[in-house]
């Protein structure tokens, strides 16, 4: 059974937004099961909507698509799927009474062309929008009810809205489980992915490629993913013995990355570092100069962060750093605040005065300027303050200042969940 | 002239990693005057990565695939890419022995396998990496030399690395001087994206959708681009008379949104904030209950934050809102945490205590968890302290977590906005 999707917008294809809702559906599909073997983006052009879903029915058995079902006048996805299939829009009366109520309940005013979004094809069966007013549309297609001659088997297209808010939770309730029951998911595909830190790619392919070769006779398929920070390593096997495959290339992989793997899955480093803080029953506190509060916005990124997260300092003035975090003058005039002392001080001022178990610190120079001969752009010292010790980490962050950010922040967490472990 | 991408990756089918690269590339492409009439997304299969630089191929004059140079046992690109055109891989010295090169100056130890990446298909150009090792390839398509008899005409094929750090600077070095050179922009085409705040998407189309319509005999193209926090206008026009067209449009919207409208391209609104501050020599802090660092993280992602942002403070806990901002323990106590009250002396504290012009606090309840009958989640309070005055708005962003923290440091960042205007 074939997938595809079919993302709309105009704003995609100006680059003036990144395409979310591929990512978010094709994660939901490959977690239940499914393949999706294309996805293709176009304008809101009629003609262009057209000729993709077109050339999607040709091949796919079930398309979905997103975008183009609002109230603006850009939004002509429903108008050009109907049109495509020869079908005629009809006011759907229970949908008009949804958005009118939407309305209400908001107390806010209605533009006219908000009632648009209940003007559904012919035949179609609408999926609710539970957070917006804009419905989804489910449409079989073929059985001699087309008008485009080149759409002739029996195929679903499935029509989304593209706000992410909306378009989630009516996946989930409205299209995921009708999917399920329709066409379920073909054989048993075990899919593992194993979360690294602190290795290239490259470097990691040379650990676990031959051994991983060495298993299960070829039915093994392996990925690498590299993201600032972070490398996958993605296991994925079919059929029978894909369970006990898949367990021993996690097995192998493991025995060579060691404590380098950090969590399975969809799992981020700022959620294991929350877990193992909640199991020990320990708090932390942040200190930051140069990632300029974006290990605390991770950390809280955690539902449930609040019970392991007392609070942070952000401290990008030199006198803050003194006065919040007790960093001495005579440090600062010494060595100067980027520098492995004043990160110390940082970490270990944050954990006294904020008053938790552990303290994290990060002082550098994220660019684009600031840099110096003998402390260039990126370079950046690392602090964990704990009951025990106290760990510097030196390191060199080349990168851009949002790169700079993340693998920052990511060295620090890992810096702690080392010393959790 | 047709341009079309294709991103490769199963990361990118399984929706493990957003596709970062499309966004990109159509930015730059469309900054520059050209239009991305498709974007298609495969997996790292050769036969999909061949299926779809046929089809793209059939259509477009230029096609740009990005992904699958790499080192591992998944990057085909270059391979599949050779057998289509049927081309023969040759190792290119130079190529080789940057890459040696590559290794040697960071001190790291090289996989063979790494050497891969110097094996480039007859008669491509290769496009240097400045920031990594796998090189781009550009291949004239056609004059006869193609396998692949369905690709007829004089078209060219671009490969491009998937890491955006490498991807970028190599389009902007390696490519977009060439493609101007060899197919200037098509005529002069003008798209202005006005960014407003705090108006829906259907809202402001029947502020603005009618006087626009008046315009200029129908030559412009208006788009709404909804986001959390903010709405997109954009205002497209071709020919000689394009500029004087949106011009005119963007005087209709202003006109029609007044202080609504915060920015114009991609400018975002903590930059307009940074901008605002800088040219009035004023400072600000943060108090950050719910935002949980998110609001001082966005203003210090602006290069030069530094000269306008004194520091923050990221308080949890009621004990740190009293210990770090002075909050009084009545105030808590008569009202909690969750109050206009407390927002407000958390603003004033760190205003005082920080020693900023201005400081901003969040207080509220994020969710999953935590609300109450009379403080459902999504209660929050924003407070911003000036010299002249403190505001606090009350609002009901009951979203989830993410979209939670987005959209309460935008109302915030706009609180500050508009006391600056």
């Amino acid at each position: 059974m074939q997938i595809e999707l079919i993302n709309t917008g105009t704003e995609l294809m100006r680059g003036d937004v990144l395409n979310t809702d591929h990512q978010w559906l094709c994660r939901q599909l490959a977690d239940a099961g499914y393949t999706v073997a294309r996805q293709v983006a176009v304008d809101d052009g009629a003609a262009h909507i057209q000729e993709a879903a077109r050339e999607a029915l040709g091949r796919a058995d079930i398309v979905i698509t997103s975008g183009g079902l609002g109230p603006t006048s850009d939004d002509l996805t429903r108008d050009a799927i109907a049109d495509l299939l020869g079908r005629r829009l009809i006011e759907d009366a229970s949908v008009r009474a949804r958005i009118d109520a939407w309305f209400a309940a908001r107390n806010r005013p209605q533009p006219p062309a908000t009632r648009i979004q209940a003007m559904v094809p012919e035949g179609a069966i609408v999926i609710p929008n539970t957070h917006g007013t804009a419905p989804g549309l489910r449409m079989r297609c073929g059985h001699g009810s087309i008008a485009d001659s080149t759409v002739a088997a029996d195929k679903w297209l499935i029509m989304l809205p593209g706000p992410p808010r909306e378009l989630q939770p009516m996946f989930l309730e409205g299209v995921l489980p009708w999917l399920k029951a329709a066409f379920p998911p073909p054989g048993p595909t075990v899919c593992r992915i194993l979360r690294s830190t602190g290795l290239g790619e490259s470097v990691i392919q040379e650990m676990v490629g031959e051994p991983l070769s060495k298993l299960g006779g070829g039915g093994l398929e392996v990925g690498y993913c590299a993201r600032p920070g972070e490398v996958d390593v993605r296991l994925t096997a079919c059929g029978a013995a894909a369970e006990a495959l898949v367990a021993d290339a996690e097995t192998v992989v493991r025995g060579q990355l060691g404590d380098h793997v950090f969590g399975v899955g969809g799992e981020v480093l700022e959620q294991v570092v929350v877990r193992l803080l909640t199991n020990r029953r320990r708090t932390v506190a942040a200190a930051e100069s140069c990632t300029g509060g974006r290990l605390s916005s991770r950390i809280t990124d955690v539902p449930g962060a609040s019970d392991v997260f007392v609070g942070g300092a952000v401290t990008y003035s030199n006198d803050l750093k003194q006065r919040m975090l007790g960093v001495r003058s005579e440090t600062l005039a010494a060595h100067g605040a980027v520098s492995e002392a004043a990160a110390r001080e940082m970490a270990e001022g944050a954990r006294a005065r904020l008053g938790a178990d552990y303290a994290l610190a990060t002082t550098g120079i994220a660019g684009p300027s600031g840099g110096t001969e003998t402390k260039p752009v990126g370079t950046v010292f690392i602090a964990m303050a704990g009951p025990d010790r106290t760990l510097v980490r030196h390191e060199w962050n080349r990168f851009d200042r949002e790169t700079f950010k993340r693998v920052t922040t990511q060295q620090a967490l890992d810096l702690l969940r080392r010393e959790l472990l």
